[in-house]
């Protein structure tokens, strides 16, 4: 079973043309539904990612199944989704400098975001915000508990900000934000119970301890003291995902449509996709994307507007002209590359989105 | 040195945020006008290539030094610039399927589009487009002279290709856009010859043949019968075109300031641009990107938002809050990223130039 159908994807290219990002809405609220279901049955709540879709309709969507507030990646999106006029907005990411710091408080005035913070810096800048704001400020402590991303790497240190924290007067410790390698269930426990009572031994509480990731759904409130989880692939899922053991090809709702523009030699073919439209991001998969009507062809090169195609073990071949849905390696990326998601139901075109936090990096 | 200056760094972080691409004015200026007189000192046309920039500001610059049109690699770009005036607009790719052909045929009452074809399905395409604009449309061949992309892989093939062109009525044979792969001048030239000596067998020949390529500078006009060169990189330039050798660190236009949000270890940190800033294009160098205050640091990996540096060789270590500026490994898809770009001359903030063809995949 193939998304968007082949008849479907015709029709795209020759109504609105390719390449262009699809999205089938039946398949994004049952994945919203999913989500939601599986967050109530581990008790705990549902914060999406926006960074997957940068949409305040499909965030609505989320909210309207039952999510408990949003988590934004940069402050640019959160102004983008307090704009659209949601309040409850964690920022998982260390906000500092003069001219965020502005941005901050002047968020703060319209919204009620929260800040994830890992050092000493962004907890004086959050404070100053909170100060520019004439308000207190909610703040979250981000913890490394194993990829090596951000965060505090030891509970030591989570104290020593929650000291600062303490110390600032203008700023609330509302708990702790995990982003837990699959499988690292045990140590991020551990350090989460330590870093708890460190919490204890200062007389505070976390009322916050945030998980994230969509592969980590498979652990999904196994970490106890878990009040909520973040997660944004889910809502349309990709390769990635599938790879991950969290997704199957029918959970993935966005395809990009894509014609074959090219032959040369009988085992070439190029798509008029190419790293402009399906970024360069691997996603340590091999091949960038599936293409569903040709799952043996592999996208193994990309042009900036170029896909190119290995057709050595495709049973049949297609031709110049033909229309194509690929399942991208890294649907996040995809869809930051985009102006508009184009919107279906039931095999028939019903619209399109707007990507509105596109390209809010700062 | 640096471009730009690590004040004009803290003057961009502090005023505008990070990340950001910045571009220095006088050194893309000095670009264009070396571009400009290399190909004047070998006789042929600049034919800039605008999926660099996607400015109709900058392509203006490159004009006013006496660039002869422009190339533009999606018609959706084309749109853009025929809309900022522009009319001798070469798209190097191939147009078909109906939704385009309405859109070239429309394009065409209002500028000069030549098109490249390497199958017949583009040149009928191409065809149909001139019949619903009621006027004839050039259409170049492009030729696969080794690297295996997009192009006709032989010369007989080019020559069935011009005898469709001929029998189609309404098409007008302008001649061969090459890419040769670097060092390919010889391939190139001898699959040229033959191509012409084919079309001088159907009556024809090309008025243009157009190479293409920053990193081809190095071959500029080595190609007999060569009438223009096509580059875009070059406007900015790159650690890829550093790597090629066609350009060197002052040469390097465009920057993306960059703040240090985090650390964690003596020897990691994060930078605030990840791959939805700097792009997961490696252009096949060894991390993402030159941190020009920190060259011995390395961009080992990314998040979207989220940029790890190994800091293990660096002799002095960048603190939380500190801004930097980086020379990105592909600046085409970079500035893709961006919907503006930041604009400096002198070391002073001059305005912004916004990206006016971002995102214009189709």
């Amino acid at each position: 079973m193939t998304s968007p159908s082949p008849s479907l994807a015709q029709t795209i290219a020759r109504e609105i043309g390719t390449p262009c990002a699809v999205i089938d809405l039946d398949r994004v609220e049952r994945n919203i539904a999913r989500f939601q279901e599986r967050c109530q049955e581990a008790g705990i709540a549902a914060r999406p990612h926006v960074k997957t879709h940068k949409s305040p309709v499909i965030a609505r969507m989320q909210q309207a199944a039952g999510a408990r507030g949003i988590t934004c990646q940069k402050l640019g999106e959160a102004e983008i989704f307090a704009e659209a006029g949601f309040r409850d907005i964690l920022i998982s990411y260390n906000i500092l400098g003069e001219e965020k710091v502005g941005r901050l408080a002047r968020l703060a005035g319209r919204a009620e975001p929260i800040v994830a913070a890992d050092n000493p810096v962004t907890v004086a800048a959050v404070s100053q915000a909170a100060a520019q704001a004439g308000r207190t400020l909610p703040i979250v402590i981000e913890c490394d508990t194993g990829r090596k991303r951000a965060g505090v790497e030891t509970p030591a240190e989570a104290t020593a900000l929650m000291e600062a924290i303490k110390a600032a007067g203008n700023l609330d410790f509302a708990g702790f934000l995990l982003y837990p390698p699959e499988s690292g269930v045990e140590a991020a426990q551990a350090f989460l119970d330590e870093a708890s009572a460190g919490a204890r031994s200062l007389g505070l509480a976390p009322r916050i301890v945030s998980t994230g990731g969509t592969p980590n759904l498979h652990d999904l409130g196994r970490i106890a003291g878990t009040t909520e989880h973040r997660a944004g692939t889910y809502v349309f899922n990709d390769r990635m995902m599938m790879a991950a053991g969290v997704a199957t090809l029918e959970d993935c709702a966005l395809t990009v449509v894509s014609t074959v523009v090219s032959r040369g030699g009988p085992a070439r073919g190029i798509l008029d996709a190419g790293s402009k439209t399906l970024s360069s991001d691997t996603g340590k998969l091999d091949g960038f994307g599936l293409i569903l009507e040709y799952p043996q062809a592999r996208i193994h090169a990309f042009a900036e507007e170029h896909g190119f195609l290995d057709l050595s073990r495709c049973p049949s071949l297609p031709q110049v002209g033909e229309v194509v849905s690929i399942v991208p390696n890294h649907v996040c990326v995809v869809v930051n590359l985009m102006d508009r998601l184009v919107t279906t139901r039931g095999g028939k075109i019903t619209g399109e989105i707007a990507v509105e936090a596109r390209g809010r990096i700062s």
